[in-house]
This record gives structure tokens, C-alpha cells and sequence, in this order.
């Protein structure tokens, strides 16, 4: 047993559902507060001073000496199992070469998976080991990792078991989504369909099979995959019991978030394009959305309309979409401040965004994104009295001590 | 005696002077190269895996493992001496409070004066020494520190006593900077005139007499203090033997690039609103534009012309303008990538911009900037192979080992 006490603030949503509309701004605040936790998971919660029951018998007590408590960091969208990186693309771009100058000269996602594809199972093991190291000392206590850089049946497969071996090895939680549907590999260039076709005979259902993800995505996006080709991709993998997830509307809207609300996805992500169709869609159907501000930023793109999407209730997350390409970054906390500064979110709208609405992304709301008697213990405490400060103390990591399934990873 | 074998890519501009021009792109890069540092200051260099003269007598050996090196970070423009936070008006913020609503409810600037005026000496002193800590594990090894929060004589020298403590206490260089005119204090409304008077008869002769600053600063701005007030202020300080900085056009081009022009100050800062006038007054006198990006980011403020300065001869600094009201992060890192992003600067201009530019705005050019025989052993092993790496993975700390007068403080 682990008691923590004298907590300055602990903050936390409430409930094991996406919050929306005015819900996803409601955090629950206790005032001096105390945890104890047992075998892993929050046993009781005390405020005003008060400690649990039976804390006397708590063999390790932490003084989280008056700072603000959270659930562990959830984030719901990355691509975090690749080989290379690509920051030598950094000259031709200041050069001024685009997207497909890039790709034609070598680079861009082509060159993330040809560096996948020749790296070795355990050479991507290791680095993602690292990178979960490194996400845990931030407070991130449950990741998405996305395959999509193998696109083939035999690199999507190690993707995916790298996935699984993150899982079991690695202290946080891995959540693996198969994103076969990444791009156009250079074997089936001009046909999209039957690769879309292929990954739906032969790679799907080992997927499926060996329950190597519980969750399929799309790149739904011009050049990409159209809204057919989309829909047929996620209605197999539905058929075949995986969720579906989507990479809606991030430079067009051609109907991505639509889809979204159509086939009841669990969310749709980066939805900078998304207008009136796609956020009635995703709003009637209850589809999260999965917003990614460190794209933006680093792409030097608009903001998505994160305001209007909370006023329409549609619940909004928040994640890194930590890739080689597009966002190289793999802090939370600095996406966190971007849902501040750049989508106008209040900080506990933030808080939401990071906690129980990225656990409902990501299907592991009956454990975790909340701080409530029975939940996991996945718990920070920040170095701040209140959330305000962790939204405003950019570029500093202030997560203090990080608890994970109730054992203190970082102090 | 100090060895560091085994450096992947050495990287460094060279020569003690401002980098303009061409220039501000040029690094020396060597490969397979080592250092030897002796009593805190750099013996020799050799590259192509020849190892220097006497490296066998070395009590302490570095393996860099091929780590890139480069000089410890400088950073040139920080207010980081003040009281509280300010986190508390982002609620305001949020509903569209703007900055004179702020001040009008008793936040901004006068909220940090009053918090900062209110603190004890050795309570600014135990929160800087931590700052520098965070600073130092960034990679950053000189730094320079304004006063401007206390706005009366005795917290002006409060602030600036703070200062002299932490450049004695701390392993980081700390340069101190008198900015007495930072804006107007409450006892001082609407008499901006007759605060620079009392500045320039009471605080800034003791300022200088007691050796508590080597520079002279003003925000010369719109609302604050106009040119001919800025130009009084400056010519006061450089007549005692003070170097002379100017706050510039950041909101407004009232003329203040102009006057660093005209006063061969020594750098101008922020210069978000520079148009021609001031940029040619800048490159004709030598002037050094101190850049902020995080504050554009903060803000939400356009970014300053970058390209045009180095374009026109003027030598550009990247610093972070930590500070608790526009910009509340003190990762120099952050802002060397958006160096990158938003200024478009190259990874060999913004090594330039925080290194040897850096030094030289803070008049520390003959001894840290660059990695060169008889300077200080301020060194950097990034976990990088190269500076476009060190640009590009923004949010993650990259700064593996730091070298500070050839003492290893992070390892």
C-alpha cells in the first residue's frame, strides 16, 4: 500500500464516458487532499486534510508537499515505432522545396519506410523503449503507437509486434493500432485500391487474428486514400472486431470526419480542415476528436477549430502525433500548451483533453484518465499548484513524481 | 586534465567577433574530433581521430560516442530574477481579457512588481538558483539576467544584489543588466519623464560605482518610454561606463533600432515591428538583434524578420526572454527550433545566434562562443549527430553531457 498525502490540489475529470460540451471544462478539485493506493489501483480518495482509511497501514507514504495531483498523461495518437529520423530534410526545406519535392528527391515518408523496413525487430524495439522512457518522465502514462511505416504485410507484422513487445516489457500502457492504410507503398503506386484490397485479404486478418491491435486508422486525404477506399478499409477491420480510428480532414476536407460519423469511429485526428458536414457527423455520433497542435506548429499550418468542435459537443483530445515527418516532438506537456495558446482551451478543458477523453480514444476508460476509487493508479504530481501553471510554464517538464500502476517510476 | 575522444562531429563558429552576413551561417565543423581541457579552459583541438599532445596525461577521459559538440549554449535575454507567477490571469486571458484589462485588475507587469518588491533577497535568489539549475541541464552555461520588477531604488539594487550572488554561487556565467526602465511605477504615473531623472540621478550612479551591472537596458516602447527618455537613460549609463541595450520595436517602430544605431549600442531586442530605417541604423553601427521567438509563440505575435537582418549584414541572437508575463519558458532549445521554423534560419545560423552572437551581446566573446584554444571549456555532447537534429526534435531535452569551465555538471 502507497499513501499520498498532502496533496495541494488533485484535479481530475470525473466518470468513465468522453466529456463534451460543457463536461469536457468540469474538473473535480479537492483541496488537501490524500491517496491511498493498493495493488496497483486507487483504493480511496480523501480531501480537506482527512486521510483514508486504513492509511496507517500504508507501507510507503509520499509527501506530495501542496502540488497539484493528475491522472497519468494519456496520448492517444502517435507514430512512435519507425527507423531513422528526418531531420536531414531540414536544407531542402529552407530551400524551399515541398511536400513532393521532397518525396521525389528521396525523402518524406518513403524514406521513414524504407529506414523501417531494413531495421531489425529488436533495433525498433530498443529505440521505442527509449522514447517510452522518456514520455513516462513526462507524465505520460498510456500511449497509441500506430504501425503504417512497414506497408507490407511483413513490416506492418513487426510494427505491430514491436507494439506488443513495448507493451509487455515497458511499464507504460501501449495501446497498437494497425495504420497499414498509411500511405501508397512504391510497390502499388497508382493503385491504391488493391492495396487497400490486399490489406484486407492478407494482413488484416492476421491482425485480427493474433490481436495484434485493437484499433485500425486510415490516412483519409487527398493523393491518400479517398473516402471509398477509407470506408472499405475500416468496415473490414470492424467486421473483424477492431475499432476504427481515422486520419480525417488534415489539409482537405474530402469527407474524412463525415466517415467518421458514419461508420461510428471512435475518433477522428488532426481535423484542421473539418467544417460544418464533418463536425455534425462526428458530433451525432458521439466521435472523439483526436486534435494534434505540435503538427501544426511544426508545419507552420492553422490551429484546428478545437472551440467551435467543444460548442458543438464533440468531446475533444489532445495528443502528440509523434512522428519523424510531420511533428518530431513527443511532449505532451508542450501540446498541452498549444490547446492553451493556440486552440483557446481553458486548462482544465486541457486537462480533459489528455485524460478521459484520450482514454475513451483509446478504449481504456474503465481503467484509466481519471482519478476515482477503483481506477488505475497512474498519477502525477506536478511540480505547480494548479493547472494554469502547467500550461504556462512551456518548455519546462514539470511533472515531479510519476506513479504507475500505483509504483513510483519517477521521483 | 580533461580528454573528450571520440567527438562524432565537432561544431563551432570560430573567431571572437559578431557573425553577420554570410557569416552567421558559417560553423567549423570537424569530424572524429577531441578536446583537452586544462585548469577549465580548452588546450587543444584535433579531429580525424588524431588525439591532441599530452591527451595521455589527461586524468579524466569522455567518451562522446559520437555525440556532436558544440559550445555551451548562450543566453542573452532573460528577466528571470522576479516574484510569483502569472499564471493566475489566464482565466482572464481565455475571456478575452486584453493587456491593459489585465493591468487594470491588478495583473501584469505591476502584479510581478509588486510580488518581486514584496520578496525577500535570499527568497529571489533560492528561485533563480533553481532556474540556472534547469538552464544548466539544457545546456546552457552563461546567461544574463535583468532587473526591471523592483522599479524603486532599493529593489532595483535588490534585484541586481541578486545577480552578483548568483554569479558567485552558481557554476553558470551570469551577466547582470540594469533595467530600471522597464516601465513606469505606480508612484511614477504619467510622470515617465521624472522617473528617468530620479533613475539616472540616484539608482544607476550606485549601479555603477558598485559594479552591479555592466549593461544598461530601457523598453523603449510605445506606452513606456519614448526615444528622447530611452536616449537620456542610455547616454547616462554609457557615460559611467555602462554598455548600452535597448527593448525595440516590439510593438510599435517608434524609433528605438534607430536609436541602438545611433548610440553603438550594443544590441537591440525583440524587433518584432523593425522596418528599414531601423535595420539600416543596426547594420551600419554593428548593432547585435537580440531575437525572442518565444514570445512571438507565447504571445501569439508575428515573428521577427530574421532573413531580412542577416540579409542586411545585421549579426542575430536567439535568446529565450524568460520572463513570467509574455514568456514563461527558459528552454533555449524550444527557441532555437523555432529559430528554424519561424525565423528559417539554418542550423548553422542558429548554432551562431546562441553561441559566439550570443557572447558577443553580452560583451563575453574573448572567453565562451566557440570551442577554440584558450577559451573557456564550456562544452555541449548532444544526443545528436548533427544540429539539424538538435532543431528538429523540439520538446525533448537533447543535451546528453555539459562541460562547464571543464567541470562536468551533467552527465
Amino acid at each position: 500500500m502507497l499513501l499520498i498525502k498532502n496533496i495541494g490540489v488533485l484535479q481530475t475529470p470525473a466518470g468513465s464516458f468522453a466529456h463534451r460540451g460543457p463536461q469536457q471544462g468540469q474538473n473535480l478539485k479537492l483541496c488537501n487532499a490524500a491517496v491511498l493506493v493498493e495493488d496497483g489501483k486507487i483504493r480511496s480518495i480523501t480531501a480537506d486534510g482527512q486521510l483514508p482509511e486504513g492509511a496507517g497501514r500504508a507501507e510507503t507514504v509520499l509527501d506530495a508537499a501542496c502540488r497539484l495531483a493528475t491522472p497519468g498523461l494519456i496520448d492517444c495518437h502517435t507514430h512512435m515505432v519507425f527507423g531513422g529520423y528526418r531531420q536531414g530534410e531540414i536544407p531542402l526545406k529552407l530551400q524551399g522545396a515541398g511536400y513532393l519535392d521532397i518525396l521525389r528527391a528521396g525523402g518524406g515518408i518513403l524514406d521513414t519506410v524504407g529506414k523501417t523496413r531494413a531495421a531489425a525487430e529488436d533495433e525498433l524495439f530498443e529505440k521505442s523503449m527509449g522514447f517510452l522512457d522518456e514520455m513516462l518522465a513526462l507524465g505520460i502514462t498510456s500511449v497509441e503507437s500506430k504501425s503504417g511505416y512497414g506497408l507490407d504485410q511483413e513490416n506492418e507484422l513487426k510494427q505491430l509486434q514491436v507494439n506488443r513487445r513495448l507493451q509487455e516489457a515497458h511499464k507504460m500502457d501501449v495501446v497498437s493500432t494497425f495504420l497499414g492504410a498509411h500511405a501508397i507503398p512504391p510497390e502499388y503506386a497508382g493503385r491504391a485500391d488493391a492495396y487497400i484490397d490486399m490489406l484486407c485479404a492478407s494482413v488484416l486478418p492476421i491482425v485480427a487474428e493474433e490481436k495484434l491491435a485493437g484499433f485500425c486508422d486510415v490516412f483519409c486525404e487527398t493523393g491518400v486514400f479517398d473516402v471509398p477506399q477509407s470506408r472499405k478499409m475500416l468496415q473490414a477491420a470492424q467486421k473483424l472486431g477492431l475499432r476504427a480510428r481515422i486520419h480525417a480532414d488534415e489539409i482537405d476536407e474530402i469527407g474524412g470526419a463525415a466517415l467518421a460519423g458514419e461508420l461510428c469511429a471512435v475518433s477522428a485526428e488532426h481535423l484542421i480542415a473539418t467544417g460544418d458536414r464533418g463536425m455534425s457527423a462526428m458530433a451525432e455520433a458521439g466521435v472523439i476528436a483526436d486534435l494534434l497542435p505540435g503538427t501544426s506548429f511544426y508545419l507552420g499550418k492553422t490551429y484546428a477549430p478545437a472551440r467551435e468542435m467543444i460548442a458543438r459537443g464533440i468531446p475533444v483530445a489532445i495528443a502528440s502525433d509523434f512522428n519523424p515527418g510531420s511533428c518530431p516532438s513527443l511532449n505532451l506537456q508542450l501540446a498541452m500548451c498549444m490547446g492553451y495558446l493556440k486552440y483557446r482551451m481553458t486548462p482544465e478543458e486541457v486537462l480533459t483533453a489528455v485524460t478521459v477523453n484520450a482514454a475513451c480514444s483509446l478504449g481504456l476508460e474503465a481503467r484509466v484518465g481519471t482519478l476515482e476509487e477503483g481506477k488505475q493508479a497512474d498519477i502525477v504530481l506536478w511540480n505547480a499548484p494548479d493547472m494554469e501553471m502547467l500550461v504556462y510554464r512551456f518548455g519546462s517538464n514539470l511533472a515531479e513524481t510519476v506513479i504507475k500502476n500505483g509504483e513510483v517510476v519517477k521521483a
